[in-house]
């Protein structure tokens, strides 16, 4: 759809209203979230006590993705899979979701209907990461951002990280490394985005974990960039070490990143890039309750709701990810 | 999810900070969609030649429904089917979509992110009611409204009477009459849409067709608002009328909403409610093609993508419904 | 399993124990059946006025099936989605399905529980007919029967031409004859319960309508037992006659025996003989709506849930061919 | 349903005859079960030789779920996947599942036929425990009952403890701990079993493993009661006691309650309660297989087959723990 | 994969091994269809007293689909559903389908394989030609195709009509023309067959019937060969003369080419291209069966079983059609 | 069908020309894979260095399984799962998938056509025999075996041991032992694929691992043959044996089967026989990674197509279990 309004409006943006019009609905877009985190701060901040409280924020972008889009349908999903009713409140470790001290969500960036007005990446990604300010603007809010594909992390640990003055360190599980130079000719490619964040600077160390699915440029990039690459290879030796790990000391805190391909397609079949061999959920589980480190930020990317069992599965795995994310992010 | 935020937020409803929020949040959603329209309004006026010109405006709304919540899923699945790729992007009878001035699109009104700020249904409706005439605003569209459940078209066809200055007729396909005084103590229900359009004086005539699940009151209404009803029983004595509709003459103009369990669950399984027996595809489009009349406004509503097959079966009938009214609307 | 413990007790069938405990299960099996309808009965006539009223008689038989056994799950899942909440509880024609003059149920026959003690399929048909004796015993009770597959429709048949007095006229609406004179060997063969019905003596005249699966076998007995049998080939000439039917006059009555494979598999996918080409929902309530006579009893056989679509298409098919049946018998 | 009737029925509850008639169909359902299990009984000490011996009892019970029914219709599906033909009749140790000494079949409590006559749960629950007590009366069959939902576990245990007067010790695999004082206002709730069990005296340890849904209240009355409460965070620390358990000495012997959402849902999508990170399949083996104790009773709860996939894996994974459990018991 | 080939065997290609081996894959791949052919024709004459008769010949091409490849898959799915038990093997109107006289088969092209050995469009739709007129060496074997997706009737015609020495008329049942001049840049598209057909002097009379996805250059690229389009928008209008065609006479004879998606998706949802509003099953029966010419020849084509419901709807719906064209063609 | 067939040719098999004809079609069949054989085995010498090296061929056969017949079409899913594009195409361990050194691909017997001509079984399986023989003819081709089900192992197996000229090593993950004597009266039957190749000495050790589903006779034959069973019920103490395999020293190398089914169906839901409790995907990778031995062959068979999820995730982990297995062949 994009491809045709672009060219349609690209055919009359010397008309200079096209090009002003543009402006103005991605400012009233960005309006509509500051209003929200405004609100959402507000309320958490009258209810008082919270040091670090985790907001949802979607980004609902899926045309990065070099395989399939349906990431883009991914947020209402997780967020009907949190509330479904089908399991309590409560996260495994005892704190409360219904609490707006640990959860608050302020909405979906508008992605479609910006990118449906002829606005293009760059200008998106821009998009992408003023949101991530604005909520990280109203104490004690942290972003937790419902993805998407995974070029999403680029634009938001970018934010996070030029939004507290510097590099954090990531704890990044997927079945890839997402770090390839460029992904056919697209550097915002889902396969890209770490290779931006390293460039940046925005991250000291990176460790991947659940990598299973990597050819000889992702291991080279790997080693350029000094990334602490897990193989699944070699998981039941590494184990002890990622369920011992403690993160962001001297730097800004640490950012999580969990790619849902990195649990094995038996745990998450909903998702583009089936690569066999992964993770348990418990695995995962077992990682996030025993890391030491203040999290700062943290996405769920990649699940994709087109590939889900018809009973959504996938979807709920995707929910419970969030929410023992935002009960780690939470104090 | 809704419930809990409201509580928390009535909570806190003495402190004046949120009240003056949430009006915020509403003012932004309505600039947001202000200023989507104003661009596409200027696009298909600096193309010129078009008196009227279809533009989607998505309302993602499901918890007026009686039974299941997936029509708020709904408007991304339609506009991903309408540009799919596997189909060509004429309509039957020739028109081009790919035309701005056949059909644009002016994007979602935000009604998750706005209920979930604690705004009640009688603002949201009024938020509804007000994105349509926005839309209405920008000659020379007019609003054709992806639903969300039935109870959108109350506020929808009150805001295109209320701008247009009097009634209209409206063309209203479905399994069920939807004109309850009041179902399961809501007024706003998916079931007591049309008893509240009719009440208003919004429409004129009120032809009902597709009908197949009316009980008593859903007889005795009809009577009382003397709304036209054409069951299912009687389909094969009738089609030759409804083959030959010449509506809207002497009033505004002509609304059609189409519910998509009109059609019999063989052709839509996708709906919340099957209700065996009803109309085929074609038999929608003969009616549909040969209806005389100046269409301003239409919705196609209630399709349910939790209910659709795998390959998305009736995402592609919603869509071409979709496609068929934007030929019908533009001129 | 049955062939198992047939083994197991024929082993030890000279332990006369074992005989009389199959006695004892058979006669408590009658005896359940026989309280729920009294109960039942007694209900209808306190509330007084009926004449004939519709009563649920589940007859989970699938083994006599040559293909597949899943209509031995029926009955549950058409009873759920009879009062499933997603349709109202008027029939098409007005009817109120809460009321119990319109409809009862009596439960399921034991099939599976009485084959699994040893009981051959001889005393097993008899111990259906005797259970729809039972509800026929309770003035005003008719028997509409949830099949189960087609087998069923041979003691059910017979069990009302016994109880009332002489032949019937059967509207039999199918895919198939069902009039082999005898299938894979198996006398009870649901392919095979028409010969049984005829050579019993126990129906007048037999309509076949929907037919589209014959073979030389089923056109001469056809002919041999003077079978009206109206082929899907010829449906769009008889659709006249079809829809103006009077039958069961100088006989006891009409009865109506359902294949819900008489449907085009688009309309009811769950089924085990997919046989495309036949006819809609609406032709067949046509069909029925119009019908006159005295419908003295009736079956829905063949819907098998293993086939159904995930959300249940079929069932509420199923149900809606149950529900407008009874508003055809109770009076 | 259920509600209707029982409207009706209260309506005419003066009418001696309708109270009396309720009685009756009780009376019948229990005598169907008492004749059943003679049979089942009398057969196996024919054969002779077993000490103690599996008798499968399934109660269709689902309205005490506070999400979702379908429950109610596993022990068919359970009974078919286990005699279903693509697997042999051995148990992994060995024994032969043929062979009536290991385990026999005395059928279904009909739970719907009873609520339809207007029975109250009270009387539906002694009912339950009656039909485990006749199937104890006969040596040496035990019950290995097939829910259903987790609200039969309360009636089945009371009913082991009280035929053979005393406490037992209970092992219980679960993602739940089902032990909240009071579900929704339901004392009988799936959720409140344990509290039920445990208040009675029914139990002298209970041990709950798989635990990954707890809230507060949940915590609080394990200690209440003294549970032990093995939950899923610490289990890889948990293995090698719960691989080594002893249990039933000094008491009346073990019971194991197995909720099939203990495992991931990855092993057993049909459920109601998707709750990811659970046990594998071959955890609650490694459980099984090394328990030390004599197994009195035992039940499967909770498959679903409304949320089972296409072809049935849940109930392959149900259908082969009543396998290898009915193993455990025989002797 | 055969991209991945065509490099590897291009960058060798001066290797005259490589070259040699490339057209022995193709002699031997002929080789034995006319040996298969051979055999059935024998087979059939031996039997004696026919003087034509369908053999079936698969061709599963999917490369030239614009969208999906699925059909590729067809051909196997297709021969399980003729025979696979559920139905009969008599057809509508009695031929006996295990009679070799009416239906016999030579087997599959090997397209796959011989395009895995770098072989190019050009000479792949050669090799296809040739094996139809392999089998129509065969007196009186007739072809009857299975595809494949559309492309595959270019070949398939021109073969027919170079042995027959003329050309033919085609009843071509689809929801599209299939004529463009060129798709996507491909002669071979299954979107340009049959431009390429009109073209090369193959047909006399075009008749495309179903049609309802058509543009502009589909409508002009009719009218410039001269084809006659039924469009569904006038179907209820047609139906007389559809219903009543006489074909072939003057010319060799009839060619009909069946593509799944003329049927509307309820009856065919097994399709690429989701085109609602089409033929029902029993429509398309009632224009073969009444069809009077000599038919020399027919392809059912773009069936793709990715797309199908879980339990073959559709495979089955593609088998009925090529047993009901085995009767029209065998005589 | 092929019954059908055989029955007609049998009848005419005193035509000697019928005789001749089978016999041109066999070798017209083997004619083809040697051609493809020939011209893959020169692309891999061209290119130079590799002293061993995968190729594919497809024996797509399913008729000697005892219950459902799916494998048949598993070959064409196989392959499209390998360069599907949703993955990369290097190995876990960095081979190359697209370096025909690394893969090439001789393509599929063509079992059904030469079935469908009348051939028996014994000359099937001699086809199959000699296809492996013209793939190894071709030096450093070896072949990589797609079935099929798990009947294809015995002529695999006996071709590559008659070929090397000695017994090999057979490591054989499955969740059967498939070593019957004869199953259901056929000696081919793929439950006995391991007796026959015991009984004619092709193998010198047999691991089996994953087994789970053994009866008496099962234990028996493989203490007769000496088989090195390895039960899930003790993998976690076997694990580290497994998991540092050396096989082969001594005897002409390693032959490695893989029966999709030794995966946990939760990992592997598209088999025909699920069978809970298995092997992990990552321990099947773990097991093959570590193994040290020349591997000469391996197939792996009894994926379903027609059990697997709607997204294919079974044919991706066979997929992969088929990449794994180029990487450990080649060198």
């Amino acid at each position: 759809m994009s491809k045709i309004w672009q060219r349609g409006i690209r055919y009359f943006s010397y008309a200079s209203s096209i090009e002003k019009g543009q402006s103005r609905v991605i400012d009233a877009s960005l309006t509509l979230i500051r209003e929200r985190a405004k609100l959402k701060g507000e309320l958490v901040r009258l209810i008082g006590g919270a040091k670090a409280s985790a907001s949802l924020l979607g980004v609902p972008l899926g045309h990065n993705s070099s395989f399939l889009q349906g990431p883009a349908f991914a947020p209402p999903r997780i967020r009907e899979a949190i509330w479904c009713g089908s399991t309590n409140s409560s996260t495994e470790e005892g704190k409360e979701l219904k609490d707006a001290r640990v959860l608050t969500d302020v909405g979906d960036v508008p992605v479609q209907e910006i990118r449906d007005c002829g606005v293009d990446d760059d200008r998106l990604m821009n998009v992408i990461s003023e949101s991530v300010k604005l909520v990280m603007e109203e104490e004690p809010l942290r972003p937790l951002v419902l993805g998407g594909d995974h070029s999403i992390s680029y634009p938001v640990v970018r934010a996070v990280s030029e939004k507290l003055g510097g590099p954090v360190d990531i704890l990044h599980l997927d079945a890839h490394p997402d770090i390839y130079d460029c992904f056919e000719g697209n550097k915002y490619s889902h396969a890209s985005s770490f290779a931006r964040i390293m460039e940046g600077g925005y991250a000291r160390r990176l460790l991947q974990v659940g990598i299973r699915s990597i050819n000889q440029e992702g291991r080279e990039q790997g080693k350029r960039f000094g990334v602490e690459q897990y193989e699944m290879r070699t998981f039941s030796r590494d184990r002890q070490i990622l369920e011992n790990l403690k993160l962001g000391e001297g730097v800004k805190g640490v950012y999580i990143s969990i790619d849902v391909d990195c649990l094995d397609p038996a745990f998450a079949p909903g998702v583009s890039h089936i690569e066999p061999g992964g993770l348990s959920f418990r695995d995962v589980l077992n990682i996030l309750h025993n890391l030491q480190g203040d999290v700062v930020g943290a996405d769920v990317v990649e699940f994709n709701p087109q590939r889900d069992t018809v009973d959504g599965m996938t979807a709920m795995v995707a929910a419970k990810l969030v929410r023992e994310l935002a009960a780690k992010i939470s104090k």
